[in-house]
């Protein structure tokens, strides 16, 4: 185990269908975000599979630390072999707790009731899920399966459901349990955020570096995706004055780039943008065909601003529904600039709203030419306040080119807006 | 270790972003369902951080497995480690690979003239990418950094870049090279896939059983998301009449739910479909908002099928573009059976497809109503050979919601169309 000043933590995913890559664990990145935000100090995240002899080495492999949280192997089924894992590495024996045993039969009746089942149905699951280790402390199901804290030795077992939106509605409960005392002992790292489009991170590095570069207690991690680049930089306390001279000479060289300083999604800072200006947003979609329009109203309450869009995939509905004349579209091509600016003023004409984006590319991976390559895209945006149009090539496959596309959509809007 | 007839492996993911929740590691399912395909039992997978004791404490934990694959720590920065880990556990010196050098060099030269940077800026990183573990096998880089085969005692370590495209473009020169005698001692298991829509887990749990479940030689995953669920038995070829009769048993008694038995998207299907019968697509989307439309034109290849369609998130725009009556609006609802099947006929006027599909309804969290509950969506396709309406309460929150309406939607076309 590496040496940390924090409590350390692991975490134990378990699933045979990960291990298959019939599905992708999505606990990780939220717990570790959560750990992070407590000042815990992850250090490894190991996925096994579902058999008991898995899970205990599994266990083993990740004992020592303050701090082990399991995902996953909770269900009412034999597949399911979580909690005699955990009581077998910890030496307790399993007991049935009544209690938990009469919530989960609760919750069981009124599913069986809507499905019109016999509630006799789910006895064995029912019993087999208020199974927990003895001197575990128990955390209410959110699903039908309970969290449990479970102290071996010097660590705390947190076990938890596998199903994400089970585990993050569990997870604040965890936090505030009298008995993580583990999750208090975390010297809170303050952080400073700065997000930059645009920009590589090999310009980024630089900044970095010509801003003085780590070494007065701070922790700087530089994290590109695509064309956002996402600079985190987190210091005890003690460190505060480098970490905020350090940020400053960051945000100073990079501030012509800079969109956020908050963890806020993209499309919520267009929106409250939009909202700032009393603006209402339309969308006119070739290549990235709905995506713009998907990542915005993802939001919640997005329908203040969102009127709609046209997703002009063909060339007739670009004509008949965006007006583009159809002898911009034999002169120029639909991947144009002069398309792109008639699209956009032709989601005005149709929707009414004060702001429009379009794109039209060539996502690839055929179509492509000398003249008009693979990852060509053009984007328009008009706004009350100005428009601008853009013409880029974006790396990558299909889906690269079309996010790429969406995700510099999303900032257009947001730079005219404000 | 479990005992596996089959050669085993494990992964090691590099990256300190990973252990703070900046990103998701993207390279477990593609080397997960690649090994499997091999006949290679993927046992564990670890993600640890960038310092060289992290990841050489990495390598330790997963030794004695027959295969050992590593992801990302290959860049040119001193930050970038794994080279160095895997030569200090494996006990090689590290030697300067001059051909490999001369390749790199190659690259950048041409990066910099590309991007009017003077070369000689790259030296460091050239030569420290072209520094491998002596003994090591080189596979050239993709982007800048080589893939390296490392002997190590009895495992065999594959050094693979962390990018997912480029993990993913190298793959296949590691499938075939001439030193990775372990990935042809795999016994390839045989397999058949189901694929069922509309029913729970619990339903196909109980048709696996009344075939006879596993107990003859064959494996069988069972494995749900959201609305589907996927059925994969994998058997070796000793067992494969075993294989046939559980499918058989299977099959039978989820026919009317089945809808796959091969591994394509559910989009491509549909666009299958749609070409077999010579149609043509559009969506009218209000709570899926371009969901649909993005989703099926993620397939490369789509512009012959889908023509495009309207987002309607306000209702004016169901209105202007759809002709959603206003009385209709005001006496039902948008979200109503009324309002999807207005829609649906709206797009079919708006852009001549001869397919329509549209969604209306609540994705949450606010909205909802006793008699209009969050998760209600009304969906509705109309097609030359008939049409058909469909409403649905949806569990989880609003990305969940909102990404099941868009399944429902796509399964609701295959359907008709087949």
């Amino acid at each position: 185990l590496s040496a940390s000043p924090r409590p350390t933590a692991a975490i134990l995913i378990t699933g045979s269908e990960l291990l298959l890559g019939l599905v992708a664990d999505r606990n990780t990145s939220f717990l570790a975000r959560a750990l992070d935000r407590l000042g815990v100090d992850l250090q490894r995240v190991l996925l096994v599979g579902d058999s008991e002899d898995e899970i205990v080495g599994g266990l083993r492999m990740l004992e020592g630390h303050d701090l082990l949280v399991t995902s996953g192997g909770l269900g009412p089924t034999h597949d399911d072999r979580t909690v005699a894992a955990v009581a077998a590495a910890s030496g307790d024996s399993i007991v049935l707790d009544p209690v938990l045993r009469g919530k989960i039969a609760e919750i069981m009746d009124a599913f069986a009731r809507r499905r019109g089942i016999p509630p006799g149905d789910y006895t064995d699951g029912i019993d087999k899920q208020a199974l927990v280790p003895r001197g575990a402390h128990v955390i209410d199901p959110i699903g039908t399966a309970p969290g449990l804290l479970v102290p071996w030795g010097r660590t705390t077992v947190v076990v938890l459901p596998g199903p994400p939106s089970e585990l993050a509605q569990m997870w604040p409960i965890v936090e505030a349990h009298p008995e993580m005392t583990v999750l208090r002992g975390g010297e809170r790292l303050e952080r400073s955020l700065l997000r930059v489009f645009g920009v590589s991170e090999s310009v980024v590095a630089k900044a970095f570096e010509d801003a003085g570069g780590d070494g007065a207690g701070t922790t700087t991690t530089i994290c590109a995706r695509r064309s956002e680049v996402e600079i985190l930089v987190r210091a005890p306390s003690s460190a505060r004055d480098a970490r905020l001279r350090l940020t400053d000479g960051m945000r100073d060289r990079l501030a012509a780039d800079l969109f956020s300083e908050d963890e806020r999604p993209l499309e919520e800072l267009v929106l409250d943008a939009a909202r700032a200006r009393g603006a209402t947003i339309a969308t006119a979609e070739s290549c990235t065909a709905g995506l713009v329009a998907a990542r915005l109203t993802d939001v919640a309450g997005s329908s203040d601003v969102v009127l709609g869009g046209i997703v002009a995939y063909a060339n007739d509905i670009k004509h008949a529904l965006l007006g583009v004349p159809g002898t911009l579209l034999e002169r120029h091509g639909a991947v144009s600039a002069e398309c792109a600016e008639a699209m956009a003023r032709g989601a005005l004409a149709a929707t009414g709203a004060s702001v429009a984006i379009s794109t039209t590319g060539i996502a690839g991976p055929g179509g492509g030419s000398e003249e008009k390559p693979v990852g060509l895209v053009y984007l328009h945006c008009v706004t009350p306040f100005g428009e601008v149009g853009r013409r880029a090539v974006f790396p990558g496959d299909r889906s690269a080119v079309r996010d790429s596309a969406s995700t510099a959509a999303l900032h257009m809007v947001l730079s005219l807006l404000r």
